[in-house]
């Protein structure tokens, strides 16, 4: 299963109050070392075939980002799904 | 600057009706290779000091995620922003 991953963020010019929201609302969990906290897409397209990026490219800037404030980046995925370092629920 | 990245993807066994939108607008686009398209979300933390793997996945636990149907990803970005590979625009 060939899976290509795009990430859209917001162009570092672009305001994130959603972001923004998150980050405002750590020093409440006793977290103050955090200076900035962005929100964007992760898409994964799944291929029948090869992962074609210059096929990724083309639906990313068509239907997935927004050229005018969105920056995207696409990398070939490799393994299972994003689960690269799994998440432990904390104790 | 040390930032942290956390990928939150829809457990597999949600549907994700975002994904299908796209999944299904791509014929439209000439592209008929592609089986799966999920959409998630991709949030970049920015530490004063040290990148904390720790400290961020409680973040995301607490804040970013919702355990019952999300699951969550982290690593550390190495690099200026998310532009590894930066998206040319298409001729």
């Amino acid at each position: 299963m060939a899976r290509v991953v795009v990430d859209v963020m917001l162009k570092p010019e672009i305001l994130d109050p959603q972001g923004q929201a998150v980050a405002s609302a750590l020093p409440r969990l006793g977290v103050d070392d955090v200076t900035s906290v962005r929100i964007g897409r992760r898409i994964e397209i799944e291929f029948a075939g090869e992962p074609d990026l210059d096929r990724a490219r083309e639906i990313a800037d068509k239907l997935l980002a927004n050229p005018v404030i969105e920056d995207f980046a696409l990398h070939i995925a490799e393994g299972d799904s994003q689960e690269s370092q799994p998440a432990e629920a904390p104790a």
